[in-house]
């Protein structure tokens, strides 16, 4: 064989090699997610991936009421879900519904039209706070927690903010309803909220003295009943936990954000 | 240059371009899913994947109460979910979480511990149906569907099925509560059911002439109501649509079963 066909040889050889490998790469994903398996077949292996979609689905349809936190094997899976796009598009898409359903709503204009927005990871969000802490892997750090909302630098969510401001301009009472405590944190939450463009709001509610103890559900219900018995109707209540989203005087329609990340008992 | 010269120049320069694409191909795709994509950049173009995704999640948390059908862009995103395993394990995920709390229960015995299972598509499925309807593209067909119910051929959903056996076994009186209308229904539902495995529930209640245009919720709360008052304690109550874990007398804990072609209002 000569030179040059023996460089000829290797390099087809080189060449079988490395489409082969991608052959099977990208074989081996059609397999894994377009085939059709039949229910009766023996079950294929189940990738990370897979089993935390399944996982999410579950966390975001309410089938894992107070969940703990996110499994070590769906780091990435969350990772992915946060930083890659697919959360800030499902966060869009939620909002273009809400948009949807709040330009048919007719006010009745006499003040009394309410709306009820969650604050952490709803208006603004704890995303960088969560990076640091596995993305949710983590046990619950009330400390290292308290010490970021201190900072007052969650960023706006983009789309809820866009939201935030037709509700002010459309004439809506717009209530921002939190779980952060009163006493400590009300400072810093007022000029985060400001300084990310939440401006026009109607009140924010933190949890007082008064509802120490209480369960999420039970202060939220307790608060929005009390606005209910002042005169206000509540046209939409948006929140990224059940928890906001359960319980009585729950308003026309709930919106749940999603939230991989945390779960609030 | 040389014939060999020539022909080496001719392949490297194949290869180059082949590679290329590949690595084109995958550059896009990490681009597409796994890059941080900050916040204030502009969007990157939704492909329909994402924005199925998007759609799907707003349904399964019921962000879309009403939906009437699957948009025609998702008809091969639902096609993949539901043929290509993900509808399996999602499904086995959430009855993986029920049998976990049903382990919890502890059961008093007087034969009042109750369950209700929903049938369409929680107990036994339309899939090999809703196939020929574009798994959902295309509106409802009430003609055909009963058609389909009367052939009584419709599969028991494995997990599901495991799941009604051992809730029997353990000594729970377990009710199929069905929107399925009673009159023209029930012998070949019954029939299905049997055939499918489903043997030893207390009751199936069907949609009577007292319940009809009644909504899924007004109906399945009543029914609900009715057996609470005859001294049942519900533990669980499982379907596939949000209408059915709506009302009153909902039970102890409720679990949604994935279902992205249709929605019961």
């Amino acid at each position: 064989m000569s030179h040059n066909g023996f460089m000829i040889s290797e390099m087809a050889k080189r060449v079988r090699d490395i489409l082969s490998m991608f052959v099977l790469a990208i074989f081996s994903k059609v397999i894994g997610t377009k085939l059709y398996s039949r229910r009766s077949a023996p079950a294929e292996p189940e990738s990370e991936a897979n089993v935390c979609l399944s996982w999410r689905l579950a966390v975001e349809a309410n089938n894992m009421p107070g969940w703990s936190t996110v499994p070590l094997h769906c780091l990435s899976h969350v990772e992915t879900y946060m930083m890659g796009g697919q959360y800030e598009q499902d966060v869009n898409y939620i909002v273009e519904q809400i948009e949807s359903y709040v330009s048919q709503v007719v006010l009745k204009g006499d003040g009394c039209d309410a709306w009820i927005l969650d604050i952490d990871d709803t208006c603004i969000s704890n995303l960088f706070y969560y990076k640091d802490k596995n993305y949710g892997c983590d046990p619950f750090d009330p400390g290292g927690f308290v010490a970021w909302v201190m900072k007052g630098e969650c960023p706006a969510i983009p789309a809820i903010l866009g939201l935030f401001t037709k509700l002010v301009e459309g004439g809506f009472k717009v209530f921002l309803l939190t779980g952060r405590d009163q006493q400590t944190l009300a400072p810093a939450t007022i000029a985060n909220l400001h300084n990310q463009g939440f401006i026009g709001y109607h009140r924010v509610i933190f949890r007082n003295q008064s509802f120490k103890g209480e369960s999420a559900v039970a202060f939220k219900s307790e608060v929005r009943k009390q606005l209910v018995e002042e005169g206000y109707r509540i046209w939409g209540n948006v929140g990224d936990q059940w928890t906001d989203l359960q319980g009585e005087c729950l308003g026309n329609r709930t919106f749940k954000i999603p939230n991989p990340m945390y779960c609030v008992p």
